[in-house]
């Protein structure tokens, strides 16, 4: 376990971030990594498994160690407008956005070991003039001043269970993808991916396997060229550059559990081909992990599901596991 | 159990056809759907693990049936030349041709009650003027003048336990998939799929779920606008014309266990989007099904394995599972 906490921003107070989190502090609070959420108090309170829960607000992030054992640490930035659940609303958008730039600053200054976001929706955010698809992109940009070492991403990872896929593409058109997938992109998405299973997850020589774009990962280039063109290049570039990258190989014998062994992660060329697996080897405990940036970044796999918020279903297994990620990834790279 | 046997093509006689072949009599002749094998008896003798297997020779399909419960039949129509495991010739395409041509000539006169082909790999069939990229095509072709009531395929189906996945679209570069997705191709793929789960699976009223082909099925538009311009409308067309059909829906959320027991097959729109989740949910005992031809057919979901070829460890389990699957077919169609 880390030294210092985690940020966990609230997400949009709308859906069920807030209800997962007060979950997710059931689950920890005896023996999990201490975390504190970057939000408005109130919201927690008013969230649908919060009875019994002791919320308490802090005024800095390292109180929250000493406290978490005992009740759920809040940095308080209130919402100047109700929350109605299920209902986004616009005028929530900056206090969003600025609990996103806190837990980020927290963690560029070091106060937090990193940061863990629950969902966002985009629509709400771009009336209020966000500029970015999603988080991801919007991390890369808060932290572009920072200084890392080695290949930067931002590179989406996701984990289930005994599988990590990593993506050169992510949400694009599939008639886009084709033409995305440049040897550029390709080799610095598995030098991204190489740098991170051994800083982040402590893996000494990693085992990348590249999948292809096409069927059969071309047949040769019966069923397409991006291989023999762009895939196969990039792979030996990777080699060249010390990677123990492999592929490309046909995707779809690439993620049952006699392949899984064989590698550490596998570099997909597009959001479905990396998303199928992971969904399918575990719907609920999904992570994503932002590979290649200053700061630790991980989030649940899943939206904002206002269809249930407020309702108190919903399952925190995905924002647990994401917690426990960003400690294991946080700790990895004090210890280096 | 149907009344007639099956006829087994013996494939590429370099690869591992002969092997599995022999491989499915011993684990079926006890209790098994009895088949008869179309080609080279000698190469049935020859394979890894035909010592101990009684081969006989029948000069009529039915003679099978009161044979196959102590020797495997086999219509010997023999190759002309030397066979080499892991070799494949020019030489033996003719034959190859000759036994599907013959399998489904048994088919179309109700001699067989459906057709197994064991793999072919096309180069070697190319030399000879094969003109089809596969079985499938090659079997359209051979069975367009017979009647079939209903509408016609051929639409590729796969199987793997509790999973069915019927395709749009097969074995296409990426890139030409976006283009391929029509409101028609869309239609008829699910009527087709429809009509056989009820004619060839037994299932009264079917539940067809429609995958989109971006990610998020698009997201309203703003990450590809397929489903709404094509697949949305097709649903809305199959739903017309009586056929269960919903969605489009994002493919990463159609195959984990829950999702499974909504439907009785998914409407996939490309190779990868289906075969990730077959080889995923079963490696070895995938089955390719024929869809909307006058003849039933079954084929394991695997290549030649020419890598593999006179070692003796080439599994049967797909092969097992495409000859239960037909006979179980054949049986729905013969009860219609």
């Amino acid at each position: 376990m880390s030294a210092r906490p985690l940020a966990l921003t609230l997400g949009d107070p709308a859906g069920v971030g807030p209800e997962i989190i007060v979950k997710a502090w059931r689950a920890l609070s005896q023996d999990g990594p201490p975390f504190l959420v970057v939000g408005d108090a109130q919201a927690l309170t008013s969230a649908p498994a919060a009875a019994g829960v002791p919320i308490r607000t802090v005024g800095r992030a390292e109180q929250a160690l000493s406290l978490f054992r005992q009740a759920l640490p809040v940095l308080d930035l209130p919402l100047t407008t109700d929350v109605v659940a299920g209902q986004p609303s616009g005028a929530h958008a900056p206090q969003i956005i600025r609990w996103i730039e806190t837990a980020v600053g927290l963690a560029l200054v070091g106060a937090v070991g990193g940061v863990v976001t629950a969902p966002i929706a985009k629509a709400p955010l771009y009336e209020a003039g966000f500029k970015f698809p999603g988080h991801t992109e919007f991390l890369a940009e808060l932290t572009a001043p920072a200084n890392q070492p080695g290949a930067r991403g931002p590179i989406m990872m996701l984990t289930a269970r005994d599988l990590r896929v990593a993506l050169v593409t992510i949400h694009e058109p599939l008639a886009r993808v084709p033409g995305l997938i440049t040897i550029e992109r390709v080799v610095n998405a598995g030098l991204v991916t190489a740098q991170a299973l051994r800083r982040d997850f402590g893996i000494a020589r990693p085992r990348l396997a590249v999948a292809g774009l096409n069927p059969h990962a071309g047949e040769s280039g019966g069923l397409g060229r991006e291989e023999i063109e762009t895939i196969e290049p990039a792979v030996r570039a990777l080699r060249d550059l010390g990677v123990d990258a492999q592929g490309p190989y046909p995707a779809d014998s690439l993620f049952h559990q006699d392949a899984r062994a064989r590698y550490d992660a596998v570099l997909c060329q597009y959001h479905d081909q990396a998303l199928i697996p992971v969904k399918m080897l575990d719907f609920w405990g999904g992570v994503n992990v932002t590979l290649g940036l200053p700061v630790v970044r991980t989030s649940p796999d899943h939206g904002t599901g206002f269809d249930i918020a407020g309702r108190g279903h919903a399952r925190p297994d995905s924002l647990i596991a994401a917690i426990r990620l960003a400690d294991s990834i946080a700790a990895h790279r004090l210890a280096a």
